[in-house]
């Protein structure tokens, strides 16, 4: 019976890393999409979303089955409720990258975001490039110490959030409200993905320990919140 | 055995019940906050969110508990792992209904929307509204009719925030650019809002039939993806 479980939780494990690391290359391509005003790289990203959510998919009915015929308990059952939550995020993680895909497409061959903000932009994808990188890392390695450093930088991205929407009230964008908006929506999508990626780390820590860093944030430094 | 699972999950249900009228409330001040610039029911939304949050950690504990120690299967195991997914959901719309309390706050005296999207906005929130109370409903009632009447109405969102982006590219708004910042934002929280109902009502519906309204969408009128 042990071993069939570990065989089935082994394969949900491997489900999870192959969503994760199909969310970062989503995320790679939304930004090589939106730089490069690159349209075929931007339909990529959006036909490419329906694997992820087929992933998530797959995953829960995988962590249901397994609750059903196995009843885990302490550490195993933590890993199944904590894979059907970090398979949900990623499942938004991945819309949230083929919204800067459509959000791109929508403009094409014109920029969608006002040039002024261009390097915030860099800042916030290189930025969630690297988080998802680590967030694939982190379903595989249940790294603990990793995603409380993911948790950590949770503020990074609401403030290059803060810094677009600061510039917006007090530079002279010289923009059209079509750019403005699409400005700021792209820029909230980086934002919620970051949001998302923190919160799938604080998953990972209460999957790893048991204990739930949502609920005493003094135990972390930079923990304040849940986002939306 | 029974019994106590029954009791137990009754605590749950009726914390998932509080829950989703918690975030009934919380929509329906935010409203009052964004309309008539009421800054310290603003405030009370703001400060109400925390009541929210702990009470989806209270519910995911229930939860866990539960399935450790009562290894629910079937219909019950479906109602234990949908209430998890539910109680997520309904912290996210608490922290949309905040979003809205703190944008209208921000620009306190002032009205944060561009004036024209007025009439716009108050579908929204009177849409809102009507849906947050359909859920409160919907987790009492179970009914699967009337949740999936709710994911038949799932692009009303949807149209009324295509709409302020169409009215933004087409029309003078004759705005600031933090006005237009605000109305994008505020815009954006309703959708998401919507968005998230409709995900509610799918968990419903697999939550009573067993069967997920996202996997096999011909099934359902009007069901067309899963948003972000």
């Amino acid at each position: 019976m042990r071993a069939i479980f570990n065989e089935e939780l082994q394969q949900v494990a491997d489900d999870l890393i192959a969503m994760a690391s199909a969310v970062h290359i989503a995320v790679d391509r939304a930004g090589q999409a939106l730089f490069s005003q690159d349209i075929e790289t931007a339909q990529d990203v959006i036909d490419g979303d329906k694997a992820i959510d087929a992933l998530e998919h797959k995953i829960n009915d995988q962590c249901v089955t397994l609750l059903a015929k196995q009843s885990p308990v302490a550490t195993d059952l933590r890993i199944v409720v904590s894979t059907m939550s970090i398979a949900s995020l990623l499942e938004r993680m991945g819309d949230l990258a083929r919204h800067i895909a459509e959000t791109s497409r929508s403009t094409y061959p014109d920029s969608p975001f006002v040039p002024r903000i261009a390097d915030t932009f860099t800042r916030m994808q290189s930025f969630a490039l690297t988080t998802t990188q680590t967030l694939t890392n982190l379903v595989k390695s249940h790294d603990e110490d990793a995603a409380q450093q993911l948790i950590i930088n949770d503020d990074v991205m609401d403030k290059l959030f803060e810094s677009v929407v600061s510039s917006a009230r007090n530079d002279d964008w010289d923009a059209t409200t079509e750019q403005i908006i699409n400005t700021v929506l792209l820029s909230r999508y980086y934002e919620r993905m970051g949001d998302h990626a923190v919160s799938v780390a604080r998953r990972l820590v209460y999957m790893v320990s048991g204990f739930d860093p949502t609920k005493d944030p003094s135990r972390f430094i930079g923990v304040d919140g849940d986002g939306d």
